[in-house]
């Protein structure tokens, strides 16, 4: 008997660990500014699959609409969206898009969220993927500045010093980077997608390897040599502050100064708010791709030297929230992955108030054993009783494997005043 | 453009005052030994449903199985069910009960839980009542003594004194105190169900009106008579500490007395709890019904001076984890209406950081602004970026709506070191 295929119990220690992770996310974010909200699990199906549609849309928990009869049912053969009205949220954006549409007069004119909660995606269940899982989302809507990008790669890195994951740094680049090299290697515009699938391997695959696999795709010819040649040129690459002769010299010639100043914007922020940091925790990647096809402009992920996978990212989604209010809004976001970090952040649960188990023998009257309880909590600890056993040594391990630190017997008689409490060890 | 029909956005004062609540609730359950879980918001539609049924099952909001063909839903025309799998959970007792099932070789003998979690229930939606809301319970299981019921009645009290809303109480009873009652009346053992609805009108239509809807509804003659004759008998009860004295003055003669001393042993172990309290925070009521159909024992309520209506409320279902497990075993719980409770506490935001709101001229590099910030976040303050407006009153208004208490005015070459942060009032 276990839980829904592909999906977790928490039991008492993992939930703690995490409920803790989670304070602190949420203690970080809300001193950088940022404000939490929450939206229903489903949306109304149209809503959230509207204009996405693809690996999403399979991928999607939908709910079967109540009160249905035969005669509806059998109709929705040839048309089987008929039966579902609400779908489970498979992420946080397209929610928080609909939640700005709806509340937008009463948020602030810059707003600044922060979500954390459950997705659902019916994805074939492996090692570390599961069905349910809870992503955590800062968003920043209507500011179109390099401020925006600079707030969320600050406050990230915080969050992430605050949970001693220090380290952290962030990848970045501007799907308008990769659309302006594409061209100016000159792949054609519908051969484009394609083709940053193919970039988006070369971290694997290796310069040649994204040559051969071009060539084998079929792309463009002189465009793959010129991307080739510029992918193999002889670079040299000192160390210096993040700047524009930084991002230039990863670009081929003539790179569009808008988005390059946007670049430097963002970089020169995150080192100046990071000044006691050792090395610049931001790399300009020109050919970082990420696969959510939303994305209009700023790119970036999220690295730690103890993993070699992303540990979240995010972007701009410039036109997003205009399918929603039917006007376009700036907007970035950037998620980290709570269940990956959750899995790095260290288990030892040192800090949180004495935790004193009081051992019983069995003819103590109920009352007693409840007043003493009490008398205990109300001084600051956690107390669990527990029945006296013939084994009271596996009845102590359980206890301090559960937290516990300390622990007292209980017999008839005993009070608040002539308990004596001893460290469990 | 609204969330779905029924179900709520937080914004972000709403959302705080959630997560302050539900913080002050963790913390207090925690502290009386209860350990957090947490369960898939899904259950496999089977076991979410066996055996309950009625209400519960019309109510549910049920997944749509992925990858259905044009036959496969043509064939549910007969069979509704083949549409589903999934199905979200409409309480938090059925999930413990099939998480308690999967795990229990990894929780403690007597295993105190607490959940706090969403659920949903397609009702019709009205003022107050919500589609999806957040119950919050705590369970004891494995625990068939008083001490079970006193720990999570005196759990429950103390954590509405931590929340400022003291002076509650808790009316309680026992299933088989009814059952034995209405055996004593002369009430037959089919007609009891129906008997138990209109008993639970008592406070609201008074003893003659539920002797006069029995009548209607045809129950035994003799039985509403004897009924009726005692609800109406002439007894004064005087004020003295919870005992079986008191009990028994309100039961008919003869009383089982296993159950009088079940009940006895509650009393005595909460009064004994809270030596402090004005009153007595506990009452016998032998006419509570409460409507679940799984109670097996003891059963209660919770109540607030502020309102009319129930807080709260819980019992023993000693048969539910059995239908998981393949063998009883003795539980009970308390769930307290999270969303009531959280429109009873106080709005008011006067804790946390100091939150300052930094405006800031447009032509402020954003390197700087950002490092302004980062700066003030480190020393402890909460910060929010803001650009000038020409309207800095409305500006500023706005802030303090969203609880901060502080600003400051950046323009080029400000520095932390050179900020003054003034008061928002």
């Amino acid at each position: 008997m276990n839980p829904p295929r592909g999906m977790r119990d928490f039991l008492p220690a993992d939930k703690a660990r995490r409920e803790r992770v989670l304070a602190v996310i949420r203690e970080r974010y809300r001193a950088h500014g940022f404000d939490e909200i929450e939206t229903p699990v489903v949306e109304e199906y149209g809503r959230l699959h509207a204009g996405i549609g693809g690996d999403n849309e399979k991928l999607a928990y939908n709910v079967l609409k109540r009160g249905l009869d035969a005669e509806a049912i059998r109709a929705a053969a040839d048309d089987p969206a008929s039966l579902t009205d609400l779908g489970l949220r498979y992420d946080l954006t397209v929610p928080l898009a609909r939640f700005y549409a709806t509340n937008r007069g009463q948020l602030p004119t810059v707003f600044r969220s922060v979500q954390i909660a459950p997705v659902w995606r019916a994805e074939r269940p492996q090692k570390g993927r599961y069905r349910q899982f809870v992503q955590c989302d800062i968003d920043i809507i209507g500011d179109a500045s390099a401020r925006a990008e600079a707030e969320l790669i600050v406050a990230t890195l915080d969050t992430l010093d605050a949970l001693k994951l220090a380290g952290a740094s962030v990848r970045i680049n501007d799907r308008r980077v990769l659309d302006w090299m594409l061209d100016t290697f000159g792949f054609a515009v519908d051969e484009r997608p394609g083709v940053l699938i193919t970039i988006d391997k070369l971290d694997k695959i290796g310069p040649v390897g994204v040559a051969a696999e071009l060539r084998d795709r079929g792309a463009t010819t002189a465009a793959v040599d010129a991307f080739e040649a510029f992918l193999t040129r002889p670079m040299t690459l000192e160390f210096h502050p993040y700047g524009e002769a930084q991002i230039r010299k990863l670009l081929p010639q003539g790179a569009p100064d808008e988005i390059v100043a946007h670049l430097v914007g963002i970089g020169q922020a995150v080192v100046a708010a990071r000044p006691g940091g050792d090395g610049i925790p931001l790399a300009f990647d020109p050919f970082l791709v990420r696969g959510m096809g939303y994305y209009t402009g700023t790119i970036f992920e999220l690295a730690h030297p103890s993993v070699d996978y992303s540990l979240g990212g995010g972007g701009r989604y410039d036109g997003m929230i205009g399918r929603f209010l039917g006007q376009d809004v700036a907007a970035v976001g950037f998620s980290i992955g709570f269940e990956r970090i959750v899995d790095l952040v260290s288990a030892d649960e040192t800090e949180g108030p004495a935790a004193v188990v009081l051992v019983h023998d069995r003819d103590v009257p109920v009352h007693e054993l409840v007043a003493v309880k009490a008398a205990l909590v109300a001084s600051g600890s956690r107390v669990r009783l527990e029945t006296r056993t013939k084994n009271l040594k596996a009845l102590l391990e359980r206890a301090a494997a559960d937290g516990y630190t300390a622990f007292a017997t209980v017999g008839a008689g005993t009070t608040a005043a002539t308990l004596e409490v001893k460290p469990l060890a």
